[in-house]
């Protein structure tokens, strides 16, 4: 290995958290660089170029290589490293079941981020007095309906989704819960109707990497719930993408802007 | 092996036919066992019960396993019947650049599927005198984004959008724009705006599984837009999840039917 890994990511983002808390319970050496999405240095046409066409974090900068989305950097860290076979299996069908995981979160449990982030962020980016019932909405009906699955499939019979030891399976899903639960946002009984689910998360937050690698979530959202802390946002588009109610991703809402109509403007 | 694999699929649906030609292509023996996705079939409990929780196909099952999610049914048996590695990489590299896609490809050029499945069948789901312009919009939106990061990063500089051999990628990705193409989705001016885009779909479309796998899609939908079929859908709940504009996953669409209040059964 030529150089150290770089790690380009922020502790507000579910994904990025989750491959880095891989890479730390792995103790795999890299550089953290905080990447702050509260601007949109990382929308920039440059950004875009020299690391991400989707500008989104986390970024993993291996000398001249770079690999992007959470998943895809937890399998390359694990495969050069050699780490030990449970994160990703050490059989084929462990295998089948967490490479099921993995591609079954990316349009549930994740989408179901929505819940927090249009709570939580998107006063602080669209302004207070916007209404974001409908992104609310549809986070919630999301996150439910993957809680239901969770707790009855994933979790049934066994401590962990995808067997009896730990996998990259949880990490993905353990950080959306720590957001979720930073945020207040799954109602006390709501948590009470899904006990195995609680387990589970107790279970992983009680890991040394969960604590680290979750510190800047629960003190920043515990200090917006009580108003002491006003995140300053100067972007303007969704960082939590794919969880917008109307448009499409990178173009924040639509119906709070009618007037890019990126849809008019591709088909002209 | 005991038995043959069964595999359970529509030839309507984008990720059926992706591990569908994956396995012809690679002279995979299996039994095809189409589910009727236009009844409710597979929402049933009995039928979450004993293949697949989330009600959806495809479905791959091996003896006394089952596998769902189409990618991690072609890893299993990419893996299984140890298939040539350009079809999930041969390099550290490669295998990095595969799994950066199909991660993206799930909430990106999936959920563009949505101006598909909104423009063709939610009429004959739904009723033909709803508006389905929000849904619409929302897939139209998520789509040619997509197409924009297609053309301009995966696409640049290479036949293939993960090198120069077809790889999963490759048929993921090709199925989207197979239901796009024969519904006439995407206009002309589109098309040509992605040459690269429409360069690649067309050295895929001459591949014979491709020919094999699409024929009943491209048959069915060119008599849809004639008017000669009406296909009849029996079940009322969407079948391209995570495409609502609206609301969640796998309770139709709730702005149209907000009398199951979901959220609110969860929360009481």
């Amino acid at each position: 290995m030529a150089s150290k890994l770089r790690y380009l990511h922020h502790p507000a983002s579910q994904p990025c958290r989750s491959a880095r808390q891989f890479m730390i319970e792995n103790d795999i050496p890299f550089e953290d660089e905080v990447v702050d999405i509260t601007t949109n240095i990382n929308e920039t046409q440059e950004f875009r170029d020299k690391y991400n066409p989707t500008g989104q974090v986390p970024i993993l900068v291996d000398g001249d290589f770079i690999v992007w989305e959470n998943v895809a950097i937890a399998r390359y860290v694990n495969e050069k490293f050699d780490c030990p076979g449970h994160w990703f299996g050490s059989t084929l069908r462990a295998r089948a079941r967490i490479n099921q995981f993995v591609q079954w979160y990316a349009y549930t449990l994740r989408l179901g981020g929505g819940a927090f982030h249009w709570t939580i962020f998107a006063p602080f980016i669209y302004g207070p007095n916007k209404d974001f019932s409908a992104e609310r909405r549809k986070g919630y009906h999301v996150l439910y309906e993957s809680m239901g699955i969770m707790e009855r499939y994933w979790l049934k019979d066994r401590d962990y989704l995808c067997g009896d030891e730990v996998s990259y399976a949880d990490l993905v899903a353990l950080h959306e819960f720590v957001s979720h639960h930073a945020g207040k946002i799954i109602p006390d009984n709501v948590w009470k109707k899904h006990p195995r689910i609680s387990a589970w998360f107790e279970r992983l937050s009680a890991r040394a990497a969960t604590k680290a690698v979750s510190e800047w979530q629960y003190d920043a959202i515990g200090k917006v719930l009580t108003g002491e802390l006003k995140v300053k946002f100067t972007r303007r588009t969704a960082v939590l993408k794919g969880t917008e109610a109307y448009g499409g991703h990178n173009h924040g809402i639509p119906h709070l802007d009618e007037e890019d109509d990126y849809i008019a403007r591709v088909e002209s």
